[in-house]
This record gives structure tokens, sequence and C-alpha cells, in this order.
């Protein structure tokens, strides 16, 4: 609330860097008239600040290919994807991926392996990561630059750096995740560690569904069931980062299915992987992502156990949401992960107690759709982690990177 | 994100003029070394702030009492709490309330009077408000000024212009409230208009238990249950202004009561008033805050049906405690309005609950607690919602005020 005096001209200069530089990251490329139209700065600023960033190689500025109208066409700022990068890392209960994302958030490059669920422990996670992102350094053109990274995992993370604290689908409790990958890349950067359902809301809202939302609600299905809340344009993350684990909420206290957490009734409980499965009968042969895909696919050619599977699991998921739009009154609920295949399938049940249960004010606007960037949207939330010290100050973040950043990085 | 240059020397004034006072309205008296360290401003500045905000009447300068050191004693910054005050409303389902509270918030003068439940609509209450607040202005000193006008409703309101949308208890829907009251004061000034449990989530926050806390949750029992929700220091709002409904957060999906919402096994039919009285089986005798108070005295006497419909409500309250712990992660959960009478007799509980549903890193450092502004929690927000003008831009919302606005302002 309190303004010093004398911010200075090199504060407003760094604080219009990272402005644009945001803008063409996430809107795309665009025409110095476009940016001085949407950043709120005249033309000759927008010019200043593009030379600047164009000297440090984050943009470039070319001619469009076509504009279709008359006269000297307005040069397009575009980010320079394939030089500056960031490393994203995703670890799921069966899937570790790792990718190389370009400024403006492509993925340029990617590896990744199914794992067994059972006792992989931290060593093997990060051995096995780091593994793929020294290939995917290997294969990155001369010249270009890491500029960050970023993990998404299935548990609660301490902010200040990236400790499990708790992954009950893994049993990690308390395992230095974040120091150790950074450690083992050998990049001189930290790597900033964030929950898989944060992410993924962040994610949406900046590139996906939910892009012009300031207050979302997103669900990320999976052996678990995890939540991002965006509220005011923000993460919601609590005291202590660990907010949004709308997954806890009891929903069921009376014969309500055991939880990972040691309760019961939990909403992942009765609406995550295991509960679909189980609800359909089919617990011997089914299991994981394939056995949820599998229940969809007969319900929707008439199986008689599965579509009451999918009828069950809905309207638990159904007294979710209608809880969580009463709470945070949202313009938009996303549903992401495996809950994306159920969704579809179940929105009759999910309709009926938003429609039951919402305050009638509250469900006015609220519209309800699955996730714009799929089975993505975790790790592009996490390439987004890895960018955002490069976008809050990108000279100072370029200035910042070690010699071992600008070259070839990862030591074996 | 992106800042203009040539931010002028006006508006950095006008933004630390702005910080100065709110410091002495929330935090009292202090002297210039003590406001220049709060601020991170110097003595100098702090001198000519202070010397503007005199000149304006909203505070004065003051040789402290006794410092018991010796030396030049530093001069104490006063907010001037009988010159400058607002107007407060708080309209409840039994009891309508008005206050003129001064700046610093204290409450100078109030008149308040009983409602019967049934039948008041919005003519007749904002015709007894009016008649309040024109005995208020009456009995104010002599050159005292009205700086703005606040109310507290029972009841989801529209942001921008103070509708009652939806006031089930009072059997109030799209009410203009806030403009009918406003016409009524002939202030020249809008009410400012807001849900109870958002403004005694608020005055917890500037004032009571919640000082210090940046993520907090209220619960405000009356006859319904409201909820006001503190994230990263401010009020969840969500996209309507209608957020923070935990009241009707389903709890008890098979045998629930029925809600005044239209849905049933709502946390608020679960545990308002009447979930109480009735658990108790005093349903004829009882009713109302008068009611609540009874079997809670009773359960304290060891009256058996008394404890058991207390331990009932707690149980339930409890569910609904620990699902707020798990998604907002907060440093205190605040219970009050007729909950803060409960809550004592129910702690063991609630507690069991929270140990057995929360994630045990999400209730590593929460607190449970009673509202500290007791009662008048709601009023109180209701005032600082009114000051916020003020506040905001001192010397401007001054200059704005009306002349009917300076002296004897109610038509009658």
């Amino acid at each position: 609330m309190m303004m010093r005096a004398g911010r200075s001209q090199e504060e407003i200069r760094r604080s219009n860097l990272s402005a644009l530089l945001r803008q063409v990251h996430l809107g795309g490329p665009a025409s110095r008239a476009a940016l001085a139209d949407r950043l709120g700065l005249n033309r000759s600023t927008i010019k200043g600040l593009t030379a600047d960033l164009t000297a440090a190689g984050l943009v470039r500025e070319e001619l469009p290919t076509d504009t279709g109208k008359a006269g000297r066409p307005s040069l397009v700022v575009r980010p320079e994807s394939e030089r500056v990068y960031v490393l994203a890392f995703d670890v799921r209960v069966d899937r570790l991926i790792a990718a190389r994302v370009g400024l403006g958030g492509r993925i340029l490059d990617r590896r990744e392996a199914a794992r067994r669920r059972a006792g992989a422990d931290v060593h093997e996670v990060v051995g096995v990561l780091a593994g793929f992102a020294r290939r995917l350094h290997r294969e990155a053109g001369a010249g270009s630059q890491c500029a960050g990274a970023g993990a998404a995992y299935c548990g609660m993370i301490r902010r200040d750096d990236g400790m499990v604290r708790f992954g009950p689908n893994m049993g990690w409790v308390d395992q230095a995740f974040g120091t150790e990958l950074a450690f083992r890349l050998g990049l001189g950067l930290p790597v900033a560690v964030g929950n898989e359902a944060h992410l993924g809301a962040l994610a949406e809202h900046q590139r996906g569904a939910g892009v012009g939302f300031q207050n979302l609600v997103y669900l990320h299905g999976d052996v678990g069931v995890g939540g991002g809340i965006i509220v005011g344009g923000k993460l919601l993350d609590g005291d202590g980062g660990y907010g949004c684990e709308l997954g806890h909420m009891m929903v069921n206290p009376y014969d309500g299915r055991p939880c990972g957490c040691g309760s019961r009734g939990c909403l992942e409980a009765e609406v995550g992987e295991q509960a679909l499965i189980d609800a359909a009968g089919r617990t011997a042969e089914l299991s994981g992502r394939d056995g949820v895909r599998a229940v969809v696919r007969a319900a929707g050619r008439g199986d008689v156990a599965a579509r009451e599977a999918v009828r069950r699991i809905g309207d638990w998921l159904g007294i979710g949401v209608a809880n969580l739009i009463n709470l945070f009154n949202p313009g938009l609920v996303i549903f992401g992960g495996m809950l994306r295949e159920v969704y579809p399938r179940a929105a009759a049940q999910v309709h009926a107690r938003v429609a039951a249960n919402v305050l009638a004010i509250s469900r006015e606007r609220v519209r309800l759709r699955t996730s714009a960037l799929g089975d993505d949207a975790t790790l592009v939330g996490a390439a987004e982690l890895a960018f955002a010290g490069l976008l809050a100050d990108p000279l100072d973040a370029l200035a910042r990177l070690t010699p071992a950043g600008r070259r070839d990085p990862v030591s074996p």
C-alpha cells in the first residue's frame, strides 16, 4: 500500500521488459503496434524495450509473412523459442516425463518412460530424469541456452526448496527431490518444484481453457484427485503452499471408501481411478489410466455395470464440484487428468448436483469444461514455473545464468 | 505487471498519505519515529504527510502523556476519532444496529432494536436504520464529519450497487437495499453493502483474532452459517462477489436436514441455530440465539440431551472445518456469531475431526479460535467498508464529500 518516492527509471525499465517478454511468451508473436496497445506504452518505448530484448537474444523482429494490407508492414516481435528454453519435468505415479520447452511455450523435444508403481525411490527417479535431461541438452542447437528448470510432482511440496513433504501414492515422505534433481542436473540452476494439480491449474489459466478467467477451479484426477484453484488471478496456495487439497474434502461421511490419507469418504477415494474400476466390478482385470479408459468406453457401448459405475462416480464428483462452486464462486471448473475422460460421460450427474446444491446466484455464470492442454497440462505448468525467473526480470536472470548454463550444462 | 513511466510526485504523495492514515487508523496512535519505521519512509517525509493530514482534520499531533524517557519526546500522531466518523449498519435476522464509528475504529455511539423475524420488508428496515442514523448524527459534535457509510447484511450482495440478491432468512430476493438506504440517508454518499460473514472476516483480519494472518477462515453462525475467507491477505469474493458460501457445503448426503437454500445436508442445516435446538429436543420452547445459549448452558450443567446435541453439532462442524483446512491451508480458523458460543463446548469433536480428516502437513500450524470482536465483528466490518474510500485517497475523498455531508446530513 505504501510507496517509496524515487522509483528509478531503471526499475521502470525492468518492469516494462518483464511485461513485454511475458506478453510475447504467453500471447505469441505480435506487432510493435499491438504490443504498445496491450501494454499501454507508446511505440518508441516498445521499440527501445524490444531492442534490449533482441540484444539479449530473447526475442527477434521479423517482417510478417503477409499482412493483406497495403503500406509499410509493422515488424512482428517473436520469442526466440529455439534459442531460449527451460527443462520441464513431470513425475507421475506411473510415468516420468522430461521436456525441453522453448520461450513462448512450445514443447521442442521430450523423453518419457512408464514406471512400475511400487518402490521407486527418489534417487532412481532423479537418475532417470537427469538422463533424459542430458539427452535433451545434447540435441539442443548450438548457441541455445537453458534458462530454468521446473518439475511437477504428485504430492505436497514445500515452497522454499522443492522438498516433497508427502507423496502418498509413491510412498515419499520428506524427500529432498528439488535439491537432488538440481544437483544431478549440474546446471547451477535451482529446480522449482510444484504440486502437479497446482501447476495444471496455472497452465490452464495461462494457456488453456482458463485464459481470461480470474477465478477457476481445476480438478486433476489420477490415482488420487488433486486441485489447483485460481482466486483473483493467483494460485491459492495457503500458509505453507499446501492449499487446494480438494481430493481430501470429505463427501461421504457414512460408508466412505478408505483413502490413501488414512481417512475415509474423501472425494479422491470416491472418484479416483480405483473407485471407478471397483464400482464397475473389474478390479481383478483392470488398473490405472488404461483401466479408466476401458470402463468409460464400456459405458459408452452401453455396458450396464460400467454405466452404473460412471453414474456413481459422477454423483460424488457432482457433490464435490457443487461444494467448490459455493465456496469459490468461480467462472470456470476444469476437469483434467483422468477426469477429462470421465467427466463427459458423467456430466448429467454432475450437472444435476450443481443444479440441486449450488446457490442459484453462484451458478448463474459458471461453466464446466475439460482441460484444453490434456495430459500435458502438468508438464506445461512445470515449464511455466521454470520460466518464472526469466519473465520476472529478463536481463538480470540472463546475467545470473552460469557459464555452465550457457553451453553443455549437464554433467555426466 | 506493467508499469507506466512517469509516476508523478503527486501520485506518490497520495499513496503515502493513504498508507500513513491507514497505519494510524488500524494500528492506533504512533510517534513519527515509529511511523517512519513501519512505512519505510524518512522522518521528513512523515512530517510533511502528517502536516497534510492534520490540515485536512484527519489526524492531530500531541505530546505523549508520559514516555518514561529523558530527552525531547517524539510527537504522537492520532486519528481524529471524534471529528471524522462513518455510519455502520448491521442488518441481522433478529436485530437492526446502527453505529457512529470514529476514524481509528472506535464505536462512538450506537442504536439498536430487536426485530420480529417474519415479514420485514426492505422499506421498513431502511426506515428504522435511517431513523437511527438521524439520531446518531444529531448527537455528533459540531464540526464533525461523516466520511462514509457501510452496511452488513445476512445474504448474498451484488458488489457494484449493494443489491441484496438473495437473503433467504429474511425472504429478500433482488432488493435494492444499498441504493434505498443511501437515498433515505440523504448524505450524498453511497452505502457500501457487504455480506455479514465477509465483513466479519475482514474485521477479524484487520482488528481481531486474525491480525497478522494472511490466510484465515472465518465461520459465522447465526440462523444460517456464513463464511469469510482471507486468501493471501485478501477476501475471497469470486467472480461475482458471492464466494465463501461455506454454509452450503454439503456434509451430509444421506439423511441431511433440509436447508433454506432448497438442498439438504448443507453445513448450515446441520450446525445452524435450529439444528442445535432440535437436536437437544427443545424445539417447542426455545429459538434463536437465546435458545442456543440455553442449550450450551444446559450442556455445561451436564444435561444429557444438551451434551449429546452439542456433540452432534460439533461433529458436523468438525467435518466442515476439516474440509476447509484441506482446501485453504489457513493459519487460523475463527468461530464467530453463535459458533463463538458453541465451539468451546464442541471443541473435542472438532479437534477429533481435524486430526482424522486433515492432511498432517496442513494441520501442522493451524490454530482454532473464537472471534475476538464477538457480536460486533460484522458491525466493525461494515465500518471498515465505509472507511475504505477515505483510506484509499484521504484528501480526494474529503474533497468529494458534499456540503450535506459536512453538516447536518440526514434529511427527515
